[in-house]
């Protein structure tokens, strides 16, 4: 297995880094079209910055992928980003028809994923990306408590 | 009771009636500040205008009133919307801290406040505005039902 495929994790990475140097929680969001490759999208959390409190980076991610596709489908697209997504950007990926979902760290307190209400398992949920959790995990996750350690 | 506190379901209907205007599916939503009654934002479902799988009427909402008052939080803030939140805007309105959420029709397959996974009952819901629901529920259900059949 190509470690290619885990480029736009890093991607990912260097958003989440720019989001904590703008002051918002790091977390970073790429979007890739599974067929070429190509990365479509790439952002950080914009909550503070756009006084927006939909702007995760993946709800931000997936809004200018559908912009540059011109299509709120975004079929055969992969979604890489260094946090379990919570319930709100998970419902938002699965309306997206996003084929892959990639995440570094897991969020047991907030995620929508792996915890809580495992948005992809619920009856209500009419399309289901593939998920894999747990790239670079650590990493993500120390990234993280870095922030809210430095913040108290 | 006054009728008067519903009259922002009144301005969210004309938004839903709007949005089914553009093709869009007939959902609207309207934001008022719960202290003096002014409606901070009013808007409908934006999907396939915009090319954002994000934009439901609520979201649509959420970011306009969010910049409004410049801030992601919009305390004391009461959210109208024509049909039941789904589990993404459910989520979103908990994030932005919602004061009362007054929504007409219930959606038994895609909602997700009494339905699915029932979002501001879940342990990684940190925030839960009151919930009114069925306000006018016939008149929106019949909206929708007409506008789907309408598709077929």
């Amino acid at each position: 297995m190509s470690e290619n495929r885990f480029n736009p994790m890093q991607t990912a990475f260097e958003q989440a880094i720019a989001a904590r140097a703008r002051g918002e929680v790091p977390i970073g969001a790429v979007i890739v079209d599974g067929k070429t490759g190509q990365v479509l999208a790439a952002a950080g959390n914009q909550i503070h910055g756009q006084n927006d409190p939909t702007a995760h980076a993946e709800i931000v991610a997936l809004r200018l992928a559908g912009q540059r596709l011109g299509s709120p489908r975004l079929v055969n697209c992969d979604l890489y980003v260094t946090l379990e997504p919570c319930p709100m950007c998970a419902q938002a990926i699965a309306f997206a028809r996003i084929r892959r979902l990639y995440f570094a760290a897991f969020d047991v307190k907030g995620g929508g994923v792996d915890h809580g209400p495992q948005i992809f398992r619920q009856p209500t949920c009419h399309h289901q990306p593939e998920v894999i959790g747990g790239v670079r995990e650590r990493e993500a996750a120390e990234l993280l408590k870095a922030f809210f350690k430095e913040r108290r």
